[in-house]
Parts: structure tokens; C-alpha cells; sequence
């Protein structure tokens, strides 16, 4: 069975990502959506192995010991990774893996992992980010002020990203992603054992 | 307006270029597929402009002395090759270019302008190949021997190509050309002044 591939998803707060990852899983089938593993405690409503792997500080610990994440952060005195073995599992079950992680986390997966393809989701202009925050009702006006400001601060590592999508509309933004690894798909690298074969 | 991009496609003969090249037209507007230019005479029902650039052997040189071809070649005593005027109206008329060539040709239009994005179609095996070349009925027993060994070594530099396409079906064949000409957009170099214009 041919492996999967890694594709790490960024974008600021508010851009949409979600919407556009959700309606990702219902055009292509055979994509895992990784589950992060963290200290936090579970919300209301919240399941084990859904919407987290929760660990507690000294499992936690023993995983980064045993490098056992692709990337890991603390936020706000709670611990945050991905566990490299829920990944590991999907692509060698023939499953691409979308990781929706942040810059910083993505530099740290790319840097165990070169092959993995970085995608950055991009609102069609900061006022309509603005827009979006504000209209999601979630925030106050200075949270939203920050979240802008931290998005403009993670814009400045877009260009290096492998590509750009601007999520203008859901159904432009999906296009291009499903575009996106259908051609990854398509490299000589990943077709190696075809070229080789013959 | 947006500038198009140009995209090589190579394939041994037989492997159904044709077939999904028109398929891809159909499927994608904004195309212009590359005319090239030709000394040889026009056969019946052959239009200048349509099938060929129809040109005498003297203005074919004066175009090469002047550096007016993105690649060219000689082939059976004919000159061939592909006017940088035509590529270069479709693309600042934001048109993408479609440049079906060979190998030797790929490498001459890389070398002048690296951005060109080299795409191969192989078959799915060397006999299946063979059947095709066979079905189509239109060479001798020996002539499709001589293409099948040509097809194989042109093989050979098919891991120097972006992309790799494998004509298993017309309609996957144009799935992945048609994702990977709208993957290609989605590169950030692509889309600079969106990045570097906030």
C-alpha cells in the first residue's frame, strides 16, 4: 500500500480554517485529521481521542523524553503535541495526515520531517479578518485587536511556507487544498517505486 | 491581471497525450496550448496558425539568430520549434501555457526560464504501451519497437520532472494535471504581491 503524507495547515484565527478542513474531509476520503494530544482538562462535552488525547503532566513529560511528539508547545501553563504515533499509524495505513498546527510548531515538524508539505490559509485581507473575528462574536474588541496583531506577525513567515491559499470563499479555498495534494500525490518522489520499477 | 504560468508536457508517443491534453482544455478555460513553428509543408488540411506555424527555412534562422524560440530542433531534415511570442502574449494576457515537448526541448526551456513547471505522462507499463501503440494502427511491428526503446530512455530523465502523471485512465490523467496547474498557482512566489502587498 502506498504511505501517506504529512500536510501541516496554518492560518490566523478567524480565517475560516475549520470550515475549510471540514468540508476537506467530506471531498476526500482517506484523510486522517490528527488529534493533539494535552494537559488541559477536558471540557464539557469533550472526548478522549477525539477532540484531544488527554494526558496528564507526567505522561506528557515522558513523551517529550522519549520523542515521542512531532512538535509540542506550552500555552497559557498547559502542555500541547502531536504524537507522532497516531500520525506514523495513518500513513502507513495509505492515509494522508493534515496537522492543523501553528508557524512555530510547523518549523519544528519540518525540521524532523523535510517531506512534510506546508499549506497557510490566508484571509483575503486583514479587514476581512477583522470582519470575521468580530462577527464570530467570541471575542472582545482588544482580544480581536491582539489576534490581529499575532496574525500579521505569523504572516511574515508565509512566503515560507510550499503554498498559499487565500480562503476568499470555502468553496475556493477546498478546491485549492484538495488541488494541492493531489498534485503533492504526483511527485517523482512519490512515485519513485513506478520510475524505478520498469 | 495576473500572469499565466507555463507548463511542459512530455510523453512517449502513444501514451495518450493528445487525448488528455484535450480533455484538460475542455476542462480548464484560460489555456492556450503552444503552436510551434515548422519548416516542413503544410499537409492536406493543415492551417497555418492552427496546426503550425508555417515558416520558410530562412525566416526559421533569422528567428533562431534572433532569439525568438524558447527551444527548438531539427528533426528528418525539418526545423521545429516553439515562438516565444506566442507563449509569452497567452501568459500577460494571464493565460496559462500548455508546451507539448520532448525531453531535449524541456531541457532548453527550463535552462532559459526556470519557472516553467516540466510535467510527465507515462504509461501505465511498458506493455500496455505497446498494446496502445499497436491499437492505434498506424506504424509497422518495427516502427513501434523503435518508439517503445525511445519511450524508455526518455524514461530515464523522467525523475528530473516536477510532476509524474500516469495515463491509467484519460479521466485521472486530467484530474491530476488539471490539480496540479491549480497547485502551482497556489505557490507563494505566486502570489507575492498578495503576501508582501498587506
Amino acid at each position: 500500500m502506498k504511505r501517506g503524507k504529512t500536510f501541516i495547515v496554518s492560518g490566523p484565527s478567524g480565517v475560516g480554517k475549520s470550515t475549510v478542513l471540514n468540508a476537506l474531509l467530506e471531498r476526500r476520503s482517506n484523510v486522517y485529521f490528527s488529534v493533539s494530544a494535552t494537559t488541559r482538562d477536558p471540557r464539557p462535552g469533550e472526548e478522549d481521542g477525539v477532540h484531544y488525547h488527554f494526558l496528564d503532566v507526567d505522561t506528557f513529560r515522558s513523551w517529550i523524553v522519549n520523542d515521542e511528539f512531532l512538535e509540542y508547545a506550552e500555552y497559557v501553563g498547559n502542555f500541547y503535541g502531536t504524537p507522532k504515533k497516531y500520525v506514523d499509524a495513518a500513513m502507513n495505513g495509505g492515509k494522508d495526515v493534515i496537522l492543523d498546527i501553528e508557524v512555530q510548531g510547523a518549523i519544528q515538524v519540518t525540521s524532523k520531517r523535510p517531506d512534510t508539505v506546508r499549506i497557510f490559509i490566508a484571509p483575503p485581507s486583514w479587514a476581512e479578518l477583522e470582519r470575521r473575528l468580530t462577527e464570530r462574536g467570541t471575542d472582545s474588541q482588544e482580544k480581536i485587536q491582539k489576534r490581529l496583531l499575532r496574525a500579521k506577525v505569523e504572516f511574515q513567515t508565509a512566503h515560507t511556507y510550499d503554498y498559499f491559499v487565500i480562503n476568499d470563499t470555502v468553496e475556493n479555498a477546498v478546491r485549492e487544498l484538495d488541488a494541492i495534494m493531489t498534485a503533492e500525490h504526483c511527485k517523482p518522489r512519490e512515485r519513485m517505486e513506478i520510475i524505478s520499477g520498469r
